[in-house]
């Protein structure tokens, strides 16, 4: 599933003198992700919350799969298991038909997109000097 | 790949009374995973830091491997990946054949262990409101 996480920390490798011909190995990149589960499912993650992104940017499910490079199958089963996992549902598409009307984000799914990219957002916050010290026992 | 990420965070639901028997669905788990990418290769994970962890614990990477419930072929090609990927190796098995002599965490694996845990905890406690008010959206 491809990633839109706004937490990549690209932290650079120890201050060498750069060459003029691009790095052999590509630059390290710190990344988190908040998963949560219940039981054996994942009710929110990476994948999901780039999902309602894409339907609030393109207003459907059809223009948010294909955004992302997913099947519509995929997508409207990622919705299904997602809206489930909610008290109350994070899309709404009860318009048109299955594939016909447009789909929008119900303000329980931009409180989880907002929360999710925030936590995300303070967590690699709170641990820059650590990560930098990580990504320092890489090879570059 | 089994997960021994110590860095669950069981956020209770709001306070209801408890029933007597069992809830119909799991807990909502929410967990920080962290990785470390260079290109398209997971230089640093969960998997890697709960091997490297095992190792540590049991002395060699067969009982590791056993331990985490992993073909020795598998622990051996992740141990190989990640000291590829360090400036200096994570696990030193010089001693003995390939199964035959026990290994043992650098001192660079210790530094390894110990960032990652330390970065997935901070992180962790720096969002616990957020968290919290995230797990509250979901249906128990």
């Amino acid at each position: 599933m491809p990633s839109r996480s706004t937490s990549k920390v690209a932290v650079s490798s120890v201050g060498r003198a750069q060459a003029a011909k691009p790095p052999a190995r590509a630059r390290p990149v710190a990344k988190f992700r908040l998963r949560i589960t219940t039981g054996d499912v994942i009710a929110v993650g990476p994948g999901k919350v780039a999902l309602l992104e894409a339907i609030a940017q393109t207003g459907s499910i059809t223009a948010a799969a294909k955004h992302l490079d997913m099947s519509y199958r995929r997508a409207w089963m990622l919705l299904d298991e997602l809206n489930r996992a909610l008290k109350k549902p994070a899309v709404d598409s009860a318009k048109g038909g299955q594939h016909g009307g447009g789909s929008e984000i119900t303000d329980v799914g931009r409180q989880l997109i907002e929360l999710y990219r925030r936590i995300e957002l303070a967590a690699t916050q709170a641990c820059q000097d650590d990560m930098s010290r990580l990504v320092k026992l890489l090879a570059r």
